[in-house]
């Protein structure tokens, strides 16, 4: 017997970084899936990434096992053995990972893979894991693979939809009346999202005054988009996210490749553009109104990256 | 008779824009200069720049005339008018202006002219007005061209040197014993200084509470900047800079022209670049280690734009 899981893509809109030093964060999830199957298995835990073409098998106990199979699948391991460990159920595994999300590009592959994991094995196991059980061993998951991970990724995996999010307030959903049309243009440039954190730890590190300022210039801005957001002004919620993108570039995350798509994006009329995630690198992000949104994906496609033009999803983590 | 006079060009290092607000800024005067000749004239004041190749006679009396020359030569007339006025004489005069400083490119052309232009023609009708006379009417001057004159282009322009200056505590002479290289890329893309003051106007106007947070992070970056600066610490002053670009990024008034210089410039290893003056286009400025200075001019040339390897020149206003 399988079991298929799958978990939407995250796109970050605004307040990254900052958000890992107790700022709100805007996040949602879009169509783009990362499907999971599990099966019962013998003995240990056997992972395979379509994506990555690797597969490695894994036994409780015997870590740091030297290799690239070992490393890219752990994480999909850690959410598979922690979510026995939770039901108590003492079992082999097989995990096939099939993604359509890039990988290392700031939308958030690991969580939707860890969260679509968790989902698979507990429905395998037959026990119904609430979502927020889901969400916390994701997290467990992605402590593998971030220094400091916000937790905000496991979270839009989980839930969908769309969302304000600090780690002093918690999550809320946010109320939007507007169809969102998000344009999502990939750099091709692959980025730790550790090293990036790493580097606004320095900023933060040697400069904490001026650090200080620009976290709490990047809070005020994303209290006032969310609200102009639920208020339905996507104007004023563009000009925040091009504001942000300059915060952003002020701490080191930007790069040139990124300044190149998001000031195409904003030419060809998108309604705000910035980078998404953890930057130096990975991916962009436009919104434009649904006449102007044809033209922002092509712009960005004549300079040869990969576009995904999509909508925010309000289908979290499930059973496919 | 006739006496020529000249005027340094003026780099901003760190501040722009957020001296408009009362924060502090840093700039430097550089070996680019502005000449201008001046002979006494029966009737009123012949003014001709060479640099624009346009002539104009200016009435007094008569405002407003139509056409390019009128406009873009009005300044020359102002400091010239003024200084006769100050003086409480009634001459007519010939100016001619011909100067090395690109123009409408944030390195404070008009202002180096005015300052020239008070000094050739004070000089001329034999007075020795003091240096804080000339830097007055050269302001005077400069509220003509731009609409929010921070007053730090005369002041340089005047004063040469390099400075800390703010609305509020005036002007601090810098003492910086490290030797202090500068490569300007100028991208070629003009654009009023004015103009780029309305695009941060808007953003301090709708967003008072996210500006406000960014005002004084560029605040604290000056003030620190200036001790680095004053400590030798070379290193830390250029991570600083680019930090700064960030806060201008985020208020407006970067271009992809501008990031392109700058990351090229990150790239062949200077120690920080950063826009330089309004911005939208106009010139970057990168510092370099003596080392790294011909490869980041040559990484910059690559680019096809002008570029400037200059020096901090200690030489303000003088009778050539």
């Amino acid at each position: 017997m399988s079991v298929t899981a799958s978990a939407p893509a995250k796109v970050i809109l605004l307040g990254e970084h900052f958000v890992v030093y107790g700022e709100p964060a805007i996040a949602c999830a879009i169509d783009l899936r990362a499907r999971v199957k599990v099966s019962e298995s013998s003995d240990a835990i056997y992972v395979k990434s379509l994506n990555f073409n690797l597969e490695q098998v894994f036994h409780e106990g015997v870590e740091n096992v030297e290799g690239t199979a070992y490393r890219k699948l752990k994480p999909v391991y850690i959410a598979a053995r922690e979510t026995l460990k939770k039901l108590n159920v003492d079992t082999g595994l097989k995990v096939y990972v099939d993604s359509e999300i890039p990988v290392a590009s700031g939308l958030g592959s690991s969580a939707a893979v860890a969260a679509a994991t968790v989902k698979a094995v507990s429905t395998l196991i037959g026990e119904d894991l609430g979502l927020e059980e889901v969400r916390k061993i994701a997290i467990e998951s992605e402590r593998y693979v971030h220094r400091n991970p916000s937790g905000i990724d496991p979270t839009i995996s989980t839930y969908g939809g769309m969302i304000i999010y600090s780690k002093k307030t918690g999550v809320r959903k946010l109320n939007v009346r507007e169809k969102l049309s998000l344009i999502i243009g990939d750099t091709g440039i692959q980025r730790s999202t550790g090293e990036q954190i790493k580097l606004v730890e320095g900023i933060a590190r040697d400069y904490p005054e001026i650090f200080n300022y620009i976290s709490k210039a990047a809070r005020k801005l994303v209290l006032k988009a969310s609200s102009d957001l639920e208020r339905g002004d996507l104007t004023s919620f563009g000009r925040l996210m091009n504001v942000n993108h300059g915060l952003l570039s002020a701490v080191g995350v930007s790069c040139l490749k990124l300044e190149e798509l998001i000031y195409t994006a904003r030419k060809a009329g998108a309604l705000g553009a910035k980078l998404t995630g953890g930057g130096g690198g990975g991916c962009m992000v436009a919104i434009a109104t649904p006449e102007r949104k044809v033209a922002v994906a092509e712009g960005l496609r004549s300079l040869g990256v990969n576009v995904y033009t999509t909508e925010v999803t309000y289908e979290g983590v499930r059973v496919e």
